[in-house]
């Protein structure tokens, strides 16, 4: 259940309008590594959370409540920086005087400001933040559907990328102000990207073995072989040349990926090198880690009746027990 | 500022998975007319309303805070509803027994059941909610971003045709489970809707006049014309006989319009008639409401240093008030 | 059946090209609150019309053909304030001058039209009205699939509030040209949206009853409750105090809802308050409604052989009487 | 203008209810090559058209005005199909029978239509059509708006395209039916795709020159080069042997376009062969065409005052005499 | 297999860094006209084309891979006209200093220029290309995915209307450049659109018959009817007069089309005229063609096991013919 | 340059055709996760990394042709999947016997398999695979624009979190397909995944520093601060309490974010702990990381005269020379 308070997380400021910087800032409202995206993609990753890994649960929704609190922050500072658009307009007898308030503007500002009002803020919400990027293309869960995979060791890997790219979207925006409230704005979103992605960080080394996410293992013969698919001007680093960085295998390079191919039936004959593990060991694993796995999920998710909150008053407890017995039945059958 | 706390507000029980009305049940989630659809409708609209008119940005946060709400209930049901699947895909070694454990559905169920488990669940998310509708289309902004429009009287009957529209997608849903549990959260989310719906109307009801929307009034000469465009089989109603609802006005009605059309030379030569509204009058309100309703939205926000929260300390009252100043003395040279 | 005369309903006209204003207009053509949208949200609406509300159908078919008349008004406008583009784009073997031959601007336009145009118009229709609103966002029918329901009142509602959506934007556009010509045109088509505004009302008001929107009614338990979400400069109004607008239910106020929702066990102990409405009234109501709205609409729309247009030669009128005494009989075993 | 008669173009029909069907059907209602799609397309063309071309707007205007009717049958159709459903649902009280009344179908027809109702007939519109695919993708101008270019003969070469993809889809669904009222439809609509190819090809033939399209001339060093970009199993055709087919240029085969880029470095040094056509040729005629083409929708199209209806009544002749002398002072400055 | 060398197919360069020009040019990269859309359409159609027809598999595979090819050019011209980008939002301590090292421009060029820098240069990829049009909207398959239909002379004729565009795109754009080099490339990349427009015609010509598209015939009742939709200044020409360019049936004219399909009860009383064909000779036509066309397709795909490549080492021979010979029986008893 | 064999990187067989699985399969085709968006997404961060990163480059060009070449093996595996949708629709004047030749099925799949194949496969592409995911939504490069940030170390970042997606969505199809032929192909490319996953980590290693991504740091006030923002049910963990992962900071927990908020006026009087970092330490960073970065990112791209190939031969160096010492010029005035 979310509670609001009118109070913002961080005090946001501005100095005086500033339309064509709102359109910048509308990235981070609605745009692919903005704020909504960030709350949403962590709020739906929690739900599978819950019940096999409470704490995880926990982190995910501080932070996805954290968000929402920002995508507020941003949301209240383009209300801001419109400030004029909206009393303007209605205004309605007269033709528009817009941007006419606002302060003389260095030249340098100039060069990017110019044309970089949406045309959204004049005849659509008329000065209001809307769920658009800095080029008026609606917010699209397209973003982020994609990065709940129901498996934590992928989705807290994603969502590390996730806040790389937001604190390079604040840095890159903080270069486009020289509003100085809305500068330390930016700088105390931007800080919380790297304090979460640090958070995450943290989060995914507590799941062990976490590499590969998932259950099953890779095949040996093909998980340490370099296709030197692009020719000419070639280099030579860690990522093919030496020893892989999680297993530790001997990286084998193929030089010309075609004759390679050719010469292999498309693979079908290539045979795994600088490799430990052999395909008896990857199965063994494979279902040793099922086991684990399903039974950690299964175990804290029985198909009978269920309730989200936590007491379990007004369920029938009977009900739910003859489940947990059916369940364990069935499993131990197959 | 958002706030969390992890009971549900209205507690969701489930008694058994069914993964095909979860499919259904995504309308809810990430559909048109779903929950994330109505809390960040009512959300951007309020930032536009705080410093004018607080009272309704209250009512707007209050109702948006509990969209998010039931989108979280709506989500913590699929997710019950989805229980098995993520433990079965977890048991990576063998092929995918998902649904073997449910009990068995009455043959009714069936008809509509069959085939109908979204793909996302079983390969995508692997058993938890994602932000798409019951067929996989991504939620996407362009739902929303045009009820947000800075004029309140519009956003609000906005708000009144969308809770209608929400409200029937419950009554539907109702239809296609028989879970008791499941039924009666529908039903708590459903009368949310008949609620909000009244909230708004009441909302609508103090602002005066709210009828047209916004500040511009229409040409009477074309204000209660109608229009025959459609032949054969005509019905009359209040629509196109008698007096229109609002003005009152004696409805014009065109039976031929083409032949009328040509006839005034597309509409330039029609005048008006029925109606008591003359251009002067209506440049006379456009004026006064030009005034007003600008005076209002302006008077509240002047363009100088501002800051979110309630209290002002921090910002510089002096620049403040010399911007205050500056505003005034603009406006008052117009 | 459609048909076409090449005369426009309204005689556009404009003064000069102005292609920075043409992207604008935009918003007009194919925006979320545009033309097109209005012509095919209330088009597909009428096709579940027909036959149990043919006076509904009428309505709506007048209207949406009258939308499609517009969205061509509002394409001539474009293509006429384009004038130029396209004949410069055929002199190709020189670079393109584009804008040139326009008459001097004054400043003030310039303020806001720098920028502006669409590179749409200059590489992808050279100098033609395409399907996007102002920012080249291609339409798309989410913004209107949600508006159909399948019920009109909440459909009719729907168009009450986009005809105050569309009525703003037109509102908008005239503060941001000069033409005369353009100007009168605008008002014409803004003022329309207030007619069919009014139209719509009045139809709405000839289904009784009409609220809530279909067939369930809502939980008494949770219909007048106000859940005070957001904290902090909280405000009273008839939307939170008093009574309710359409069931004049005494409207319960629950200040602290976190506590609350504890208190109540998620609300599933709470009880209703306030109204006279019961538990029992209510599910025979739901009874009593579904019992003629689905006679109403399934006497009038037997599954037997049908055609579309209203004299039923060519169709084997015994086998029809065969499907309507089949489904009768079916009814009646229920 | 549109005016619509209540009558369909063609006079659908149905046998029974077919929720899978109509699911299917809706891929020409709101597909990429449904009649939606091919109305707009056509509609949008025609703006351009009209002034330079009257004649081919009158074509595109009528085969768009075909379309929309032809929408309107689609969508007659789907409704029809869909009987029972929205009465189902109005019997709210109730689960949902839908499905139950519709008489025995043959086996065959199950294995394709099971699991094949959309959802969004179930939850959504109750038993209308929406615009959306048969998947329930919603319809996006993205379909279409790249098929307007400003250039007629390439606009109707795509609509050759168009046509003979959307012929290819009602070949396809006639496969999945067997009601023969339904067949009898889709073959007549079929048959207008046929048609209407025909026509488009008719109107190409009167464009001369019409290739390539627009007015700048091809590259004679490139034109007429096959470069062998996929190796292994390769063929010999007409389109890599032999004479270009409107050039008539004898075609140069590349057969390691590897080793040829890199030899010419980069293209730059390759020089033309097999043809007659010069880079001088080639300005000559781009200069030529130029003049022409450009003369020719300027002249239409002088920028001053202006109206889209016929008569100019009501525009200042005086001031458009005065636009048309500067434009031509204008131009004879460059 | 795809494989790449670092050298681009034409040797592209530029004189100076220009981001208007770059924002314009992502028409091409990632528009609806595009070389992404264009690579990816003919990459798909290739699919189906392989077994039954591997002559025109190996031209849709040289052109697809050609026109990947052509994407990389662009975006690499792309890159160098946003040089000085990346580096100068690196200097991040700075506020930016973007487009202050670039020569004094024409002020011509500017006209055009001014604000047309796509912000998601700015904010987003911080110079580089990024797959959206020139407005910034995300390049979808929605672009292309109707495209390919299965049935070649449908697909080559779509590819026709293609290349037509895209050659119009490259037309527009070069008129907005002035720089030699940037004006040279896109010259070599519209005359390759000219060069893959004849190939894709002789690839047609291969195909006999080849219209209409797919196997069923028009029914000669409709295929040679021209409604009138659209009155008003009407137009005679080759498309509604005379014959049908590719039935040569006598086209017939009709002129009031509501009268008449009032008369002829929605066209089902509407009788064949002009035309040799008849009900019984097209019904022959349909089966004979249905015949060698499936056993075309069918043919050269029995539906055993299966591989890609050319070799069939390693799969079951045995099992193969077994299922050839189940095909063949299962044929023969239909 | 892209170039081509016939030949599949891996030789892709399939046992028997199985229309349901090619649709879940689509999913790596065309879906959020799939092969068509990691080699776009890494083809399109290779632009930029070219000059001031060939080895970056290089790594990237290298996975995403071998990307390309995965969609080519899924695409080749989905066609053999759907063999005999084609032929059989190509006997049209038959209806449809599609999916009547395959063997048998085991009752367990089709449970799974029922009702789920993609009605595009029917009536669209007719057998082809098409440019979408498993529920027939249209691939969206809004999937992927946003992982293109112009800096390195957070694009690998992001290229980690996509791989650990890729292979989890392997993992899940693997479960559904009982084809020893098509799961050793799912197998490869699940195994690549992984491959590639461990290439990107090793290259993000030798970038130094790489935290936090880009060149400005985090705030010392905020970097290590946990707000508790859902309350009920708390955990700790190594992300809430202890030191950060990378800057390795003493982590504050506020267990009241309200309270705290509130009385630090929104964090405006918050002050750092717990860090050794300062105000004074952090702009020292920031200025000296923005001379390192920023000089290596243009010291490698001089704005002058550029070309793509590496030899610059027909281009002046002269003018390149001069450009660079210009630029060099201007930078050491700032």
């Amino acid at each position: 259940m979310f509670y609001h308070v009118k109070d913002l997380q961080y005090n946001a400021r501005v100095s005086r309008p500033d339309p064509a910087f709102a359109t910048l800032l509308l990235e981070q409202f609605g745009g692919a590594n903005g704020e909504l995206a960030a709350a949403l993609r962590y709020f739906s990753q929690a739900f599978g959370a819950k019940n096999p890994y409470p704490d995880k649960y926990d982190l995910l929704m501080d932070i996805a409540t954290e968000e929402f609190s920002h995508l507020e922050i941003v949301g209240a500072t383009i209300q801001m920086l419109l400030t004029g658009i909206n009393g303007d307009l209605k205004n309605a007898a007269e033709n528009s005087e817009i941007m006419k308030l606002m302060n003389g503007k260095a030249a340098k500002e100039e060069v990017i400001h110019q044309g970089m009002v949406a045309p959204q803020f004049l005849i659509g919400s008329a000065g209001g933040p809307c769920y658009t990027n800095s080029q008026g293309v609606p917010w699209t869960a397209a973003y982020i559907n994609g990065d709940g995979t129901g498996e934590l060791s992928a989705d807290l890997r994603s969502n590390i990328g996730a806040e790389s790219r937001a604190k390079m979207v604040y840095e890159y925006l903080l270069q486009f102000t020289e509003d100085p409230y809305v500068k330390e704005t930016l700088r105390f979103l931007m800080t919380r990207e790297v304090a979460h992605f640090q958070m995450f960080e943290a989060a995914l080394g507590t799941i062990q073995p976490n590499f590969p996410p998932g259950v099953l293992q890779s095949d040996p013969r093909f998980s340490n072989v370099y296709f030197n698919m692009s020719s000419g001007n070639d280099y030579t680093g860690p990522w093919n040349t030496g020893k892989s960085t999680q297993f530790g295998e001997e990286i084998q390079y193929v030089d010309d990926p075609i004759a390679y191919v050719i010469k292999t039936n498309g693979l079908l004959e290539h045979e795994a090198a600088g490799t430990d593990r052999t395909e008896a060991s990857v199965q063994k694993m494979n279902k040793e880690l099922s086991k684990i796995k399903s039974a950690e999920v299964n175990g804290a998710n029985p198909p009978g009746p269920m309730q989200w909150n936590q007491d379990l008053d007004g369920v029938d407890d009977d009900a739910r027990e003859a489940s947990k017995k059916e369940y364990a039945k069935n499993k131990s059958k197959k």
